[in-house]
């Protein structure tokens, strides 16, 4: 069998940070190996500690012959420069870049919403907190960063981030939109009138020919409650 | 007066993530305003408000001509690619921009543990939930993160991160470790002995002189309890 160039390593059993990585391989046809949903977590755990030197701190990362790219950010990046995911004038370059970051940033206000008292203990030990914790992230940080990328595509070109030219952090939108949706249907639903352009885009790239493979097969992974995005009721609200 | 290169908006009171800025421009001697502590947090906030297009979610922003960089790791990324602040070829880029993605993880996570809940409430509304929340961040985290950045010094040429050259992404180590040890000073000189070449690359910064008249000036803002790295007793234990 040819090696295909590019190894992901992610948690096999999450959408996760990896989904991003995925989205990116996926609408550009580049071919990789998913290689804990080949061989499982454990594997995925046994690759991580065998790695010296410029190692990941975690999960996701992508190998490429010597080269081991971490950051779900940085790999994006780095996809987007060596296969023109991305309009390669500096200041999209850059901008594109920011977008991710920001949409991670969003991730992790998600993430910790079920986890505001530690990722290393269970949600059933902190829902109390957790309850405490939606209130703000839904009325405050999750309209705050939508209204950023709402602004973000009113005052761009249309119909992407970065004007006509869909670009990875499209997809990454994508993907945060859905998955904020998933966790929050409610509060989304609320939401998605007062940012039309940013739902378009959800619905332009649920859409797209490249991808319509991809979501019918089973390496799209479906949300779920033991990912980043997890839907429980009693966090959601109008 | 001639005008700098940058423009660099950050909050006035606190060194948080525009410090992280601040030590690249000055190590490398890059002239730069800092606008926010010329005419203060209120001008951040309406030059926030003004822009549109490519706008920044939020301080810290640097501005260079039309280009307007946001997200501290980002920006070093420009920084570190224009002024030759990191090694060139493209795994040591890469990875020096993994690591300070990897450092703004742990910064955020200094952050949470104040703010388990929200943001956008008081400390003091969050108190027990902060205490729950530190327990698992010094036993847990901070080693975790530490042990990381002790690894990859071990396993490099030294003494840098990315070996003889040092890069922007040693002098962020830096201003975690420092941010750190003062927001957990037990927790901090409990661990020290277990990660030698990490607080010696810490105390090697602390004596470049590149940085000596930075830090003897008032440019250089102490941490305090309005910042990112706040030191609160409760919430430090050795």
């Amino acid at each position: 069998m040819a090696s295909a160039p590019y190894d992901l390593w992610y948690w096999a059993e999450i959408p996760g940070r990896g989904e991003f990585i995925r989205l990116a391989l996926e609408a550009a046809s580049i071919p990789y190996r998913d290689r804990a949903r080949e061989a499982g977590s454990d594997a995925l755990m046994r690759d991580m500690q065998s790695r010296t030197g410029r190692r990941p701190f975690a999960p996701p990362y992508l190998v490429a012959g010597d080269l081991c790219v971490a950051q779900t950010a940085n790999i994006l990046l780095y996809l987007g420069d060596r296969h023109g995911l991305c309009p390669s004038d500096e200041g999209s370059r850059r901008f594109a870049h920011q977008l991710v970051l920001t949409m991670m940033d969003a991730l992790d206000g998600a993430h910790d919403v079920h986890h505001p008292v530690s990722g290393s203990l269970y949600y059933e030990d902190q829902k109390a907190e957790a309850r405490r914790a939606a209130e703000p992230f839904r009325h405050d940080r999750i309209p705050k960063f939508l209204d950023y990328f709402e602004g973000v595509l009113a005052d761009g070109a249309g119909p992407w981030l970065l004007g006509e030219e869909r670009c990875h952090a499209d997809l990454a939108l994508f993907q945060l939109v859905e998955g904020l949706a998933y966790a929050f249907p409610k509060r989304m639903a609320t939401l998605a009138p007062e940012h039309p352009l940013t739902f378009a885009l959800r619905d332009r790239v649920r859409a797209l020919p490249e991808l319509a493979a991809y979501f019918a097969s089973d390496r799209r992974i479906a949300f779920n409650e033991d990912g980043i995005f997890r839907h429980y009721p009693e966090l959601d609200a109008s």
